[in-house]
């Protein structure tokens, strides 16, 4: 089962203990499309300005995505500059210049609609919102949000999120979207606001997934040299989405594994400066990584 | 396998989120021995002031404890009062009253000498040197430390490593020992200082134990109710060492499943003040748990 992935495509100016970066790709979008194209197809959505470079479009085009929904606007494609100190858990935001993507108005080729899973990256609620209307309902929707949409926009997220499957959200994010302190607590509010089920993560220290009935805890895989965390959590996401997509299941028994894939892949992922380490990872990595972690859980 | 277990039995004044609790008993010999006696006999070395109340010494004496350790002195009994915010991860300490635990001298008992294991809570670290001369070679020492004796009487410590198999130590303590901010490094540059094995505490988010060859990583168990996390830690090392002092072993295998009894051990515990909980647990109520905790992380 294919999955349609709406969100932004970017270049990233990055600076980490382990050295900088400068217009590198990035974009949950495009982090979330490379993983997830490991397992299933994935039709992305998203806008890029008149300087996206050709390498960058063909690296997208190399592997299993289809691009119709990536449109190219006049002016400059999303781009952030950050920094993280050894506090790898939270980026320093030096600069943000949204560009093409302030006007980003999503919208979702008919050759995309054979997909039965959605996945809608961290960008304005109301244009989550507006894809859940066109994609219509029926689909598996996963999201993803952050303090910014829950601060300024909380109406907006609160209808998506009644329209949503599965939310992804850090830790903090949620306690600041549900008042909670207690984690446990906190997913229980969030499953009470619409989702299924709901993923809290907890980024060095693994993730949450919990729904009505079930709650699996996984730690993080121990990365002994976290090059650059950004893109963690959408590789996470494309793990988690890619696998289950691919087994064409949501049952919590093939979710619990799916936790387990992106924990995997987005261990990986962060081996190495923006799309670098991700964009060489095979299936047989992650296999062997898989029997390391299940190892190191059992 | 007995345990021989030096540390503070105190009295604590406790403010939580959930309530307030004047001078019940704590300490981190307390916590440890009660916990320890449900899986075997523990021989208790701490002293305690005149004010010290025999209901508190008759539940000691009411479990598995050896108590001719224990000695009382003219004064009072350590004392600490102390208050948890919403993130109870970390305790605000109002008042600390050494007392009697000023002058502390731990004096094995002779009858303590057939205990195969020796846990040296939190104290001063040329104490625990003291404890670990006393007791000679070839016994399995376990020990816990904290940030004031890092800082201040960091060559004492390190001395202590060296005769130390295995050290408990929480992930900020173990990270400004090292100097390493990478959780699984740090925990190898503890394994160079002498430990064949070294678990590092993340509270809330469990805990990680590696020798030189292995990494097991637990989750906390999800509380959804911490009324009190006081004694969290010496609970867990009861639950740890008292399993694989009742398994006779202490082999990387035994060890993983010891961390699941410290953490399912100290998830009981924290859902009442001071050692209320832990008092009444059952080793039925600790299968239960664990059968439910093996269903979260499997």
């Amino acid at each position: 089962m294919s999955i349609i992935a709406v969100g932004s495509v970017a270049y990233d100016s990055l600076k980490t203990p382990y050295g900088e970066r400068e217009r590198v790709l990035g974009g949950s979008a495009t982090y979330f499309s490379i993983g997830a194209s490991l397992f299933t197809h994935v039709n992305l959505v998203g806008v890029v300005g008149e300087d996206f470079d050709d390498a960058d479009l063909n690296l997208l085009k190399s592997r299993d995505v289809s691009l119709e929904g990536l449109v190219r606007r006049p002016g400059k494609t999303f781009f952030w500059k950050g920094e993280y100190g050894s506090n790898l858990n939270e980026a320093i935001t030096h600069d943000t210049q949204l560009n093409v993507f302030a006007e980003f108005d999503p919208e979702i080729p008919d050759s995309y609609l054979d997909s039965d899973f959605v996945f809608l990256g961290n960008i304005h609620p109301a244009l989550q919102g507006k894809v859940i209307d066109e994609v219509g309902k029926g689909r598996f929707v996963a999201c993803d949000t952050m303090n910014l949409w829950i601060n300024e926009t909380r109406d907006d997220l609160m209808k998506v999120l009644k329209e949503t499957n599965l939310l992804f959200v850090n830790e903090g994010e949620a306690k600041l979207l549900t008042g909670e302190p207690n984690t446990i607590r906190t997913g229980r509010k969030i499953l009470e606001m619409g989702p299924e089920m709901v993923c809290i993560k907890r980024g060095e220290f693994g993730s949450i997934l919990m729904d009505r009935e079930n709650i699996a805890m996984a730690p993080a895989f121990p990365v002994e040299k976290v090059i650059d965390p950004t893109g963690a959590g959408d590789t996470f996401a494309a793990g988690f989405l890619g696998y289950a997509a691919g087994q064409g299941s949501l049952d919590f028994s093939v979710c619990r594994e799916a936790v387990k894939v992106g924990t995997v892949l987005s261990s990986l992922e962060i081996e190495n400066f923006s799309v670098e380490r991700l964009k060489t990872i095979t299936m047989e990595e992650i296999d062997r990584r898989l029997v390391e972690y299940r190892k190191i859980i059992s």
